[in-house]
């Protein structure tokens, strides 16, 4: 049977994963990024990783490799990540392809996470799919047509630095009003702690510790500050969908990542505020769902798409 | 030399034109639309426009159809359009294939005037373009990878319905900080007019008759309150413009339009307020250019979308 070697290279961890082709993962395990070694290093120990668990690739038939930051996934060239200081301007699809022998592809783990999403998970059966990733960051993956779409540098997609409030609050990109600015993790800390700070009582404490899943859970138990703060930023979010629908009129978006575990409490605020910016039956017509895949989508999708590029 | 029949159906006449495969129109011509005789009636009087000018389709090999409205390109179907009353969820490549007896393509206005830009004006020469009319609506139509980007349901490109200010004015859509509430035709009349109510010192007058044209002329002539409606107008855009670099990274954003007739007077302020949002490479590489096609572009657009149609 043959499998796709999965890799999901992080700031601090490589995730790696061997894959069926239905996307199961049959095989997994973590070695250390070491990013200051370089991305020579890293790739020669993810082939040694792979040669202990299949010497010879006698099963893998293609790899596929995703990591945060600004690729253009059909050339498979890293412009910059964030999480990877000094991988700057590379040909990972050059390096990988020498270093692991076999098909590879490359591409950013939102993009991944999409694919994967759209191949196995809350997009299956759909032509136009989006998925975004709602956490200390909102990124997009956009298929279209049973395409990912990436654009002419490979950047499109970026969900999260789309302005929904010229005059809101600032996003660490510099730019006022961004929908990451109002409805990432740190929004809706910085919102609920704001609402304690002004006297609004609260099981939460306005403290530095304080996270969106603690918010979230908060919520849960129906405390009203918290479940004001997830609503408040569900309605930025639903700004952010209404946009996404008027521009790639997807038929399912899926929305995944840490914030989006806080399920209904942001979902349904988000699908209110969408209302009121759609027409009726475009409204209707579209659905917005929790994405499936959890945090090993970014991995299964890098691995579905090496699977598209194989033999 | 195979030609093409290109039909601009408007709310009060239909735009005819017999265009050579290079995009020329060699006869052009004008029918009423009598939108409340019904689809069929039109379709019969353009096909007799057509028999008299080319009896029995010698030259002619398909036509291309367009008007203003919700329709789904990729089967010819419209769903509604503001222009034609009483034209609702129709078949409209069924009823235009019959009646004239050729290959059509039917899809909406500004889809075309991205698809004519595309082939043959500001966009020839990519293969990921955006293309938006600026006038009493904001509309657009992109190209990616080479194929119209359509959706789902052939909805996609309403970049004038994106939300980039919440707490905007109030768009005919009913949704508050639509770019097109805030970079139309008549927002710029409405902020000049405002400015002048306010004591502003201004060539222009504070009245009923007031146009996005007298503004863009005063603006020319130096007149302090037009330059700095127009810009005002443009910095708006130039948010929607970054939003639409973050979301589709095309290579070529061409802006046409009555109210694009300004040039730089707006596209000069959009280009600054991209500049804010967007990182340096990105901004450098995206160019934001005049469409080239003029008022024929819709028909011409057309024209060539039903050329690739046929045979």
């Amino acid at each position: 049977m043959k499998k796709i070697l999965g890799v999901d290279i992080g700031g601090t961890d490589i995730k790696l994963g061997i894959v069926s082709a239905e996307g199961e993962i049959v095989e997994s395990g973590k070695i250390p990024t070491l990013a200051g070694e370089g991305p020579q290093h890293a790739a020669g120990r993810i082939a040694a990783w792979l040669e202990e668990r299949d010497a010879g690739h006698q099963e893998t038939v293609a790899a596929g490799i995703d990591c945060a930051g600004l690729i253009d996934g059909s050339k498979g060239y890293l412009y910059y990540s964030p999480n990877l200081p000094g991988w700057v301007d590379l040909d990972l699809f050059g390096l990988f392809s020498g270093a692991l022998g076999m098909p590879v592809t490359v591409d950013n783990d939102v993009n991944c996470a999409a694919w994967g999403e759209y191949v196995l998970g809350a997009g299956r059966g759909t032509r136009h799919f989006v998925c975004m990733t709602l956490g200390t960051g909102i990124g997009g993956g956009v298929v279209a047509d049973g395409r990912l779409y990436r654009g002419w540098q490979g950047l499109a997609g970026e969900i999260g630095h789309q302005v929904i409030d010229r005059s809101g609050p600032r996003c660490m990109c510099g730019t006022a009003g961004c929908l990451e600015a109002m409805a990432n993790a740190s929004s809706i800390v910085s919102r609920a702690r704001s609402a304690i700070a002004a006297g609004a009582e609260s099981v939460l404490e306005d403290s530095e510790s304080l996270t969106s899943k603690d918010v979230a859970g908060a919520a849960a138990d129906g405390d009203d500050v918290a479940i004001e703060t997830l609503a408040a930023a569900g309605r930025a979010l639903g700004t952010g969908l209404a946009n996404i629908v008027h521009l790639f009129n997807p038929e399912v978006i899926a929305v995944g990542g840490g914030v989006a575990g806080a399920g209904d409490l942001i979902l349904e605020p988000a699908r209110e505020s969408m209302r009121g910016q759609l027409m009726a039956d475009i409204f209707a017509s579209v659905k917005v769902v929790p994405a499936e895949l959890g945090n090993m989508a970014s991995l299964v999708g890098a691995s579905m798409m090496a699977l598209g590029k194989s033999d």
